[in-house]
């Protein structure tokens, strides 16, 4: 894994010999896939030169990195539970962060002010409940690291933690199974089943197997309180408040959930992927609205991405995937507008007939609304992109281009105007904060729900110029979120809260609301043993 | 409505002059039919007989009926606010029960000893919170009431509550609308939405439309300690534990529900009924299985009840069934053994194709099992059975037979041993407290999920020869829920906790779970104004 990245050692976008772009290594479908014309996107969209290149470190220096304190006592308390742990510097280092744009600057610039002291590997739910009985014991600060890949802060150390931090790292807890989940986040490569459950995680293929919450049967999680779970396995229940959504969410802040019981299914019979090109962002958008209403809650519909090419500029994904398509998508491409056409993935899971109908069912009705079916491999290749996608802003960071992306829910009707209202405030508000180069802003539909869909936006921007790049980026983030919340979006659709997005909390909640959640946290963790500080 | 009873008044059962059952009014499709076997089933079930007529009282004696306390300071802020009340002896005797059997036992036999002092008509959500206002500012006891409809003992109003008791009817706040939700509890004639929402109720057809949870998109409630709600109406979100989850389930323990944002859909364009008759339940059970495994969150299987025949008597559902069928299902059903043979009604809602597709599918699936279709008209009769089976208790109390229904949920695998083992149990369980006659001992399967089910049990038995018949009723009803629990079932699927399954709930979800939910009360309502002793 990078040490200041996305992802695989093996697995990154360079600029080959020849100046053109290339995705190295094995593991994934475009490895070894040349992009030709990727250099000249990325300098007109951003005014990026391949001759202006940032210095990144190439390797952690030791003598940077914070010294690791923990008291002698619980290091033999430690050592008697046999229980594996690390002091090593890079150990620490890679579980002091997620994958924020910020996080990622300061691996690469300069380091951290606090990181974990110590890592520890759990292996079942009794070594974690060993763990939290020590911490408790010798009053230390606890946060729980799943795959590391959040991105909302969750996992940066207070600065002001005078405790030892011990990263309570649930890697080595995973079974195997031989079926699937359904459960498919971009991050499902890294990201862990208790991280999910931490964050509410939602997946790719929510359309058919449903959001964490719809497929959790059962939650056991370790807290200072002792262990918190219902006594039955069943599909649903009326005995109260609903305990798994008390822990659902929590991000690291009651406990370490250590068993989670989750649906799993026998490998879908038959995949099927597809596309559809639409003349606008409006038109797409009317249509994944009306299949979220005709479908409903069919289980074969999976995945249904919306990517919008922005009026202005070309979306990153979309060229990209022009790219790889080799001008399948080409600007003619059947009249459309290629300065506003937009492009919907999808994917069917199930037995063949059925899919086989619901493609049809689904087809049928983009043509009312002015779709051209753009075939499977187009549908295919937007899919996988999906994985390798998170690789490409560690090219651009090699470039002066700093770039995230962030999601929000909206009710369907309000899906254009906060659509439009913020990619316009990005653009405003580089402008007014001193940015030379036009900025890429633009969104994409992820999910639908009957009720409404998320969406993710794509921002980012060439920075030379500018001394604090990472502060104004900020900056700018936190304005399109006003104007997301302003636009009847939520703070957060699947992404969680962290410390990125906790000022909102009280808006987003209601004071009773957060007051609500605090309650719970002073009855579980009256020491703030799980003091990551995220969310309250 | 009926004082002492279930539903409207011009609705029951009767003996008529030629000393058969008949149902009477017009509300119903029922109405007006004569069910010619029905006297005989009665008496060979229970051993009852029509000569030995129980003596209920015909009308409300107010004065067995406490008497109203109510300070004239909080009268005269309340005349202030301008909504309506009432220290009517009826309308607060009317307020002070749900439909348990001991609460209606005791209105056909005595008085309760404590029930609310005034009841108050809010009708809207400033009413509301004028009233909880009103409430903490003079230190009463408010318990919310929605339809009345609860089988809990979540409306007893605690004997020991020295404060005035305000019953906060919420009937008056419902908006009309030409859409149907899909939500349809047996209860939904007199239910209410506020009430669905503070009890995690499900319906009837929640495998098209989803239970309340998946309906829900907002709720605004007012509690003691302000008002909690989301800033914004999305599907989906994730800004740490849903606070929703927070309200649902809450049985009035926290405040009052005044805004509920449901999903809605347009009235299905097309419907139709069918019902599967099996050799036995086991084989209904598998095919039922099968199907939620194959049709997954399919919306076209709205309702696919399995109505079991015990072994030992038949199921009062399926014999009022067979005599309203007038024979249709004779006991010399195709071969089947009438003892053991078991029946699934079904309905299916969409539009005409996807309705006769999925059809199609189920019945496909049920051949498999043995299973062979037994006509449209005996589903849809099954399904309107649905809301008259409550009246029917009525009729057996005047008849010394005594009765209920409880359900739980359970995981596939277990629910053929808890189904046998509850059953046996109630049956054993009997004959140790000394009942003179063989109980009314069986099942059905109400609610399909891809990873169990919602259990029926109904249970009833003729009393003559016992002194206390409720507390025996209720020793028996509580042997029964420890054998659901011992068998991996849950303390309730939709019908909630209130104050009957209270002694279970730390067993439920353990002492932190109930913990986390108590320091949420504590928070909100830390005088508990909201006082009706429910869950925790």
């Amino acid at each position: 894994m990078k040490w200041n990245g996305w992802g695989y050692n093996d697995s990154k976008f360079i600029f080959n010999k020849k100046g053109q772009a290339e995705f190295t290594g094995k593991r994934y479908r475009l490895g070894g896939m040349v992009l030709p014309t990727f250099k000249e996107w990325i300098e007109k969209t951003f005014g990026a030169s391949l001759e202006h290149k940032t210095t990144s470190r190439a390797s952690l220096n030791v003598n940077d990195v914070p010294p690791s304190i923990v008291n002698e006592e619980f290091l033999q308390d430690l050592r008697a539970t046999k229980i594996s742990y690390s002091q090593d510097a890079e150990d620490r280092v890679f579980r002091a962060h997620g994958h924020c744009l910020h996080e990622i600057f300061v691996l690469r610039e300069g380091m951290f002010k606090r990181i974990p002291d110590i890592v520890v590997w759990p292996v079942c739910h009794e070594d974690v409940v060993k763990i939290v009985e020590l911490a408790c014991k010798h009053n230390l600060c606890i946060i729980p690291f799943g795959g590391g890949t959040s991105v909302s802060s969750a996992l940066e150390c207070p600065e002001e933690e005078k405790r030892t931090i011990v990263s309570l790292d649930t890697s080595q807890m995973l079974a195997e199974s031989g079926f699937c989940t359904g459960h498919e986040p971009d991050s499902m490569e890294f990201s862990s089943l208790g991280g999910w459950v931490a964050t509410r995680a939602s997946g790719m293929k929510k359309n058919i197997y449903g959001n964490i919450e719809d497929l959790v049967i059962h939650i056991k999680m370790v807290t200072p309180r002792g262990i918190v779970e219902k006594n039955c396995q069943v599909p649903r229940m009326s005995t109260g408040p609903d305990i798994h959504h008390f822990i659902m969410g929590s991000e690291g802040t009651l406990g370490v959930v250590t068993e989670v019981t989750i649906k799993i299914r026998p490998l879908p019979e038959y995949q099927k992927y597809g596309s559809v090109v639409f003349p606008n962002f409006e038109r797409g958008v009317a249509c994944l609205r009306e299949v979220a209403k005709q479908v409903k809650k069919s289980w074969m519909l999976a995945s249904l991405k919306n990517t919008n090419f922005s009026t202005r500029r070309v979306l990153m994904v979309q060229c990209f995937w022009q790219l790889i398509t080799k001008g399948f998508l080409s600007l003619q491409f059947k009249g459309f507008d290629p300065n506003i056409l937009c492009v919907a993935t999808l994917l069917f899971e199930g037995d063949r007939e059925k899919v086989l109908q619901h493609e049809k069912q689904v087809y049928d009705i983009a043509t009312k609304f002015g779709g051209l079916a753009a075939g499977e491999d187009n549908g295919q290749r937007g899919y996988m992109l999906t994985f390798v996608i998170a690789y490409l802003r560690d090219l651009g960071l090699d470039y002066y281009v700093i770039g995230e992306s962030f999601e929000t829910s909206v009710p369907w009707d309000r899906v254009l105007d906060l659509c439009r209202n913020v990619k316009e405030r990005i653009v405003r508000e580089c402008k007014e904060k001193g940015v030379q180069f036009a900025p890429l802003s633009t969104c994409r539909v992820t999910q639908t729900y009957d009720a409404g869909a998320c969406v993710y936006f794509y921002f980012a921007f060439n920075y030379r110029g500018i001394s604090d790049p990472i502060h104004v980026y900020e900056q700018i983030e936190r304005a399109a979120r006003e104007e997301i919340l302003a636009n009847g979006g939520s703070l957060s659709h699947h992404h969680g809260v962290g410390k990125l997005r906790k000022r909102w909390m009280k808006e987003s909640i209601s004071d009773v609301g957060l007051g609500m959640l605090r309650s719970v946290k002073e009855y579980v963790d009256p020491n703030n043993i799980f003091g990551n500080k995220n969310l309250l």
